[in-house]
């Protein structure tokens, strides 16, 4: 049907051309930009809900997908094509003002026309087409685009000059750690090359060519679910049960009580406790366990874990320690990369000394990678190597995203309506103090805490119900997660419907 | 340059349209076929070198690209637009015939018109630019785009009807274990529900919650090189060295001694011989080691060790021992599935007495995944699971592919030119047998052996100035891996060039 639509509205554009300039040839150009725009729906009013959520439509095709795979996951089954900007549709009709938006992976919201059109160019057909092997055989333009989308200023991480391409937030975090392994070895070795013991054992998975070396990570973080991400994840039981993992020392993070204006001498205690611990974790993984600490990861917000957040401060000093002890810093920027927070880097709030080591990235940013210092640069080619490395057709929409988001100043939207959210979140709080509590967030990177994880499970059902589709991390918390097009009215929208619920 | 050309031929199409039927307004299905046709360059009739390779363009690309990141495995930058069907233009101008396809990753070759096509439907670029977290929110097209594509008739191994999809190879590896892991542990649990020991001590990466089980694999094996798939790569030290791995049972493979004809006997015990290794790594595992085998990964054809085959025999054998212990066979498809070796999958080729538990692919099949028996879908959700669970970008091409392959019985070809270029191989080697031994391969997934290493790369180098784009494995081997759209003139025009580079 909607096909159908788009086709006859991109036929009057045709007939417009035609009329307007007396027969004239529309350019493929035009014709290709005008199509873009003839296909992005418009966003709705408000939302709009008519059944229960999953409807009919969407529980039979739960079925039939679940006859082909483990598909119990699934929320409900979307109608893309009628999805636009922040509302998401579903395949039975209900309009959902989206303020999880896949998982925080959506910038611009759905069918954004800068989108569209990027795919309506002929050139990035063929770029999508003909999808290279970057490490070996890359296209004529691949340096360029690197520059000026993922290097362009305003994007990277102040500091940042080299990158690596990657496919999702698992393998970006894997292929760092990688990378940190290889740095740190090659400190160990003191340039000398590699012996004939080492490049034989790690054929067979022995040291000390497969040497004892570990990333530290902390408790409540997620950093993927391949098998070397999955041993610094640590935020559910379902997510690692029955995995084998390797022997990594797990940190405390800190976990503050709000709010924070009164609790500042408690929340300073928990940093220190929690900086203490990873420094004896240091040490004690390197004397007696004999697996010393080659980096750190961690996220700026601990996200999945329950956005956790930690201070200024405590970041600072986590460096100073990972410094000391000779390892790398990896921040893992998966899930606040991309804007979300104010700042195109979550990172940029704590005022650090210097660049942390890596910074991966994904979501948000649509293709997965990481930035690195150069002195992190492997020596060697084919050592940090895949077929694909990356995805041009991701850097072509990550190019118009980056377009949008710097010429509409979304950054600047990003923190106003995160900061007139957390206002109205604060006094909601205030109001009804015994439903939720600590509310926290930087930009829209928001969520708050429920009484208790039934109360958060049932508040976000009700909101489903009012049409907003929220999401939850952590035990008790409910986050947001809106496209970075997230305005005040949408905001209202939210707070409306949660403050409803809240009262029912 | 080429652009402005599209443009000029596009609009010299809607000219067509308009003269052709008294100025009918096109319809937005036929301005995009056209287009997609008007794209696709035609292929030439041979490869032609005007400069060395890689040629001064492609040394400045090279500097450009090393600044920012390394790229020391760069061979080439090509020039994607002008590249066409099996013929490969770099941007310095020439043209090669390209038998190696990405690291066999090109299915139909470059700039295919069917994959040009599915790209320019408005409906595709929308479910491109919608990219959904698919475990949670899918399109409502999901269920039948995989029953109809990944489930096609044609398509999936005989015996599979479950499907998870993922984006690359490594993942899909990955994947797979955790999915082995999974199955193993709720045997040994015998329905039990998971202990509170279990969910805790899982939490900090230690047994019960994460037990010591392992996966074993064969030396010479590529997996992938995240962490958990590279404790299964035993092909390079360089993607090994410094990078920690787990300690997990590896068994010889056959190292078969050729002709085949003329060696049955000793390639017999040969087979036996890496049979009873992997009988007795079993044990050994479970009663020495504590780290019970729960699963065997083996690619049907050693691809980046070398391209080492292994007879039918020795895989149905495999597949009883590994019954036997209770494990799980994942064979890995990933350079060998889609269709090279004649059959949509090597594996095919073996007879097996019951599907293996799990195949993997990704490459050829634009996305990454694996099929899977029923037995293996997990009991719960979110085990298996991350944000996006694939790209249905890639479903689309591979809808285009599969769709080629099947109505042009591309299979067949590949039988027929396979065999062809094997004979015209094995007449060279009798020709020339100092050079090159050991010509092997199903379908056009050939390779044979030089007499040296340093021969094997002279040969490459000087294939590549007569405008051949080889690729090597293994120590001594050169592999061919070109498009499923390689013809017997292709083939000529590639035999004849190594004939005249060997008889150098």
């Amino acid at each position: 049907m909607l096909r159908k639509g788009v086709q006859t509205i991109l036929a009057s554009r045709f007939r417009d051309f035609e009329t307007a300039a007396g027969r004239r040839r529309p350019s493929a150009k035009r014709c290709m930009a005008s199509l873009a725009q003839a296909m992005a729906p418009e966003e709705p009013s408000g939302p709009s809900v008519h059944c229960s959520i999953p409807g009919p439509q969407s529980q039979q095709l739960y079925r039939e997908l679940n006859d082909i795979q483990q598909a119990g996951s699934v929320q409900l089954f979307a109608d893309y094509e009628k999805s636009a900007g922040n509302y998401l549709a579903d395949v039975d009709g209900n309009l959902l003002l989206d303020v999880y938006m896949q998982i925080s992976s959506m910038p611009l919201g759905y069918n954004h026309p800068a989108m569209l059109k990027a795919l309506t160019d002929p050139h990035n057909q063929k770029m999508i087409a003909n999808r290279p092997a970057l490490g070996v055989f890359p296209n004529r333009d691949w340096p360029e685009k690197l520059k000026s989308i993922l290097l362009r200023k305003g994007v990277p991480p102040p500091g940042f000059s080299h990158i690596t391409t990657m496919m999702c937030g698992s393998c970006s975090n894997e292929n760092s750690f990688k990378n940190i392994f290889l740095w740190y070895a090659e400190k160990q070795r003191h340039g000398a090359p590699f012996s004939k013991q080492e490049m034989e054992s790690c054929m067979v998975n022995q040291a000390p060519g497969s040497p004892r070396y570990s990333i530290m990570s902390f408790e409540g973080a997620f950093h993927g679910r391949t098998l070397g991400s999955l041993s610094t994840t640590h935020s559910k039981y379902i997510h690692k049960i029955d995995v084998p993992a390797f022997d990594w020392p797990i940190a405390p993070f800190p976990r503050y009580k709000y709010p924070l204006e009164s609790n500042e001498r408690e929340n300073r205690q928990e940093d220190e406790r929690c900086l203490a611990k990873a420094d004896e974790l240091f040490v004690r993984y390197s004397k007696e366990k004999d697996t010393p600490v080659a980096g750190v990861i961690v996220e700026p917000i601990q996200a999945e874990g329950g956005d956790n957040h930690a201070s200024p401060e405590f970041f600072q000093k986590l460096q100073k320690l990972v410094k000391k002890h000779g390892a790398a810093l990896l921040i893992d920027e998966v899930q606040t990369g991309g804007g979300p927070t104010g700042k195109m880097w979550c990172h940029e709030h704590f005022d650090l000394e210097t660049p942390p080591h890596v910074v991966t990235f994904s979501k948000k940013m649509q293709l997965g990678g990481y930035y690195h210092i150069e002195e992190l640069k492997p020596k060697q080619s084919y050592r940090v190597f895949n077929t694909w490395m990356g995805d041009p057709s991701k850097l072509i929409l990550l190019e118009a995203v980056v377009e949008v988001i710097l010429r509409e100043k979304l950054l600047d939207r990003v923190t106003q309506v995160g900061d007139y959210t957390l206002g109205q979140l604060k006094q909601l709080e205030n109001e009804l103090s015994s439903s939720i509590n600590s509310s926290r967030g930087r930009g829209t990177f928001i969520a708050f805490n429920c009484a208790s994880s039934e109360l958060r499970d049932a508040t976000i059902k009700k909101l489903l119900k009012k049409g907003i589709q929220a999401g939850g991390c952590g035990d008790k918390a409910i986050r947001l997660r809106p496209a970075l097009t997230f305005t005040q009215q949408h905001a209202d929208i939210f707070l409306d419907s949660l403050r409803a619920v809240l009262k029912e």
